[in-house]
């Protein structure tokens, strides 16, 4: 078999043979292969497509290129959940403490983030003491204590997706339905999970900014998924305003708690609600989602969820404490209000501007090495839809600097738009699949 | 600018600036972008295609980043020739010297070859002594003194160039037009003629398999030679048999002088009258082509052509003796006779497949730096639509070793198809444009 055959077939648009994708993966696991191979080969599949069956085993191969995770000694389903990423959209960590304490037990490999702000990976280490270094076998004995875990994903883990993912970065092949789908379920698969919920994101601060897309993306997804035996659902969910109210690290670690504490409620609550019931009913929990979103609501009202948090931050050497003192936290010196330039509706906010606020802020990464502010973000003041005055507050920013906090109000100004007439609000949940 | 929202915006499907296309080649000349970058815009640049403007940007670019060679100092109209490539394909050997004697100056750098055959370069190295490397100062002075020289390309010629064609050749991304006629153009441009006659090949021997593919590419050729004001003609010439009938390095040297001495015609005397015509037509030295055509076979008769071979020779350290005894050539010393194995008439050569019996018998390159057999090589025996009868040869091999000779032989006896009936002949030169 030979490479440039492979590359030219698939430039022809032909169908490519389970044999030639996994001679891919393999050479790009191996590093036989040089990187401008594989980039072109990224190129042709952009541009002509990958078939579900080519996706599929995209997909098995890179997730069966590293170590496979076996949770096998945990009893229960597993389950786990995936965002696309979102603005605001730290439902992981109000989810995972609610289902785990219901009783299934969640595992949950996360990432760093890149763009609009960090990852549930850094979103944690802005709590001081936080270890997200686990390995297999703590996890297992963490699982079998708690039901929960979160921790970051292993070097081992799917090492042919990190190389694409790298390669994809800085060769304009990113946003490829069959590459997106394939990258995220070769980590969900190889995460080893019974189970998967994925949260589709759809409109302005996400890839997906059209219901179509966002269709597509979530049926390959859950098309392979079962095709590798895994029990898969996938929630499409709105993303046309930051999804909670705080954007940042440690400022997203405070609105969690406050939802646990059953202080907030709002969008980022009903998200992870529904996720989370979709998790139960997947695990054979509960027997519809409503009886899912009530049970962990419940876990709320009792305080059970915040337990769990708890002890998940105990368990892994985060201090406990912060979950009543905020001030534990770290918070950027600077700050900056940014308000209304004039009277009416709050009709519009491009999220990715938004978003653009928050890493100019500090809270997100414009390169995969810079550090994080941990202290530094956004909290939202308004929703779409509310009625505003001029000079009332539309967000406060902190920063670290002045200047990071003026060029993230400048975004943020930009990104909002107030009209006349109030225009109608998109539905939160757009489509399960 | 930013090359991963050039290659996105080429993915796309939209147009680049000639701003775009400028930072691209100097970045490919100046190495600061990394190989996957490049690759990656070749394979959106060969799937979305470049248009004329982008093409003829591209190739001025390319032209430019290294030395332009000025030839202004050689007095009168320099005319150039490029050939895209066929099978015991020697035009250069004749027409060089011919349109020399006549009076048009001809300052030819060519390449080596890879594939089934040496280039010019190659063949004329097969003459003991014969220097290729000749420096521009140098090239002037032959020029001024004899009309003629044929020299290597430098080393500073077209670096872009040479690094996409390197790259291309890995990646899948060798058989588009743009990119093909913007590799061969730019070098020309970069060497200097004022004017350019291109032979593009067409037929089973030749990269443009089709006359629609070869008219596409010979008038993107012209189409930019002109737009950078150089006068540029194409020859679209049929390569579904050899050429000449001798395929080889020192085999197509011997070929050319017979053809010089008048001793052969055929099909290979009338491409490089035509060619050579045309040479003569756009340097003012005949109105037609007619009387080109006439004006060169008459150089033939009266001996001048083989006289400015002799020139040459004499000029670049070759051993003019050659001219007189052959044997003073090499001559592979194992020989093997392919025999026809049945009645009728030559209906078909495939002559990739006779190309790749000249590979087999060393004559050829299968990679860069694979040493020539100068001594290798075939002697066709029979044309398209010739009888033949069972036993007769059909072509004579020559390599280093009998195991060569085998291999190229089962490759030959593939080429030819014989069939009951006389199928009609195509044309010899298809279209000019």
């Amino acid at each position: 078999m030979n490479i440039v055959d492979i590359i030219i077939k698939k430039r022809e648009g032909n169908k490519l043979s389970n044999e030639e994708i996994a001679y891919f993966v393999k050479g790009v696991t191996d590093g036989s292969l040089p990187d401008y191979q594989i980039s072109v080969f990224l190129m042709a599949a952009f541009l002509k497509k990958l078939d579900a069956e080519e996706t599929a085993c995209l997909t098995m191969e890179m997730a069966q290129s590293g170590g496979m995770f076996d949770f096998s000694q945990v009893e229960g389903f597993k389950a786990d959940k995936h965002s696309t990423g979102g603005v605001a959209d730290t439902t992981t960590l109000i989810l995972a403490p609610l289902v785990a304490s219901v009783g299934v037990p969640v595992i949950k490999m996360s990432g760093r983030g890149l763009g609009f702000s960090g990852g549930t990976i850094d979103k944690l280490e802005s709590i001081p003491g936080f270890q997200v270094d686990v390995s297999e076998k703590e996890a297992i004995e963490f699982a079998k204590n708690s039901n929960i875990v979160l921790m970051s994903q292993s070097d081992n883990l799917t090492p042919a997706d990190k190389k694409l993912y790298a390669l994809r970065d800085v060769t304009g092949t990113v946003d490829s339905i069959p590459l997106i789908a394939a990258s995220i379920m070769s980590k969900k698969i190889a995460a080893g999970a019974d189970g998967i919920v994925l949260d589709v994101k759809c409109g302005s601060g996400a890839f997906m900014q059209d219901l179509a897309s966002a269709e597509t993306l979530a049926s390959t997804m859950v098309e392979m998924g079962r095709h590798v035996g895994r029990k898969v659902t996938a929630v499409i969910s709105a993303m046309d305003q930051p999804l909670g109210m705080n954007i940042g690290n440690s400022l997203e670690v405070i609105e969690a708690i406050e939802v646990l504490k059953g202080n907030v409620g709002g969008d980022l609550l009903e998200v992870s609600l529904t996720l989370g019931a979709y998790m139960l009913l997947m695990a054979g929990r509960v027997d519809s989602v409503e009886k899912g979103k009530y049970l962990l609501q419940h876990h709320i009202k009792n305080g059970m969820g915040l337990e769990k948090l708890r002890e998940l931050l105990v368990q892994q050497g985060g201090n406990p404490a912060i979950i009543e003192d905020y001030s534990l936290l770290p918070l950027s010196s600077s700050k900056k209000i940014v308000f209304a330039q004039g009277d009416g509706y709050l009709n519009n906010m491009n999220t990715a501007l938004i978003g653009r606020a928050s890493l100019e802020s500090g809270a997100g990464r414009g390169y995969k090495e810079q550090p994080l502010d941990f202290g530094a973000g956004i909290i939202m003041k308004k929703r779409l839809g509310d009625f505003v005055k001029t000079g009332e507050p539309l967000a406060e920013i902190f920063a670290s600097s002045d200047k990071k906090c003026i060029s993230a109000a400048e975004y943020m100004q930009q990104a909002i738009t107030i009209g006349e007439e109030k225009e109608p609000l998109p539905p939160l949940i757009l489509k399960i699949i």
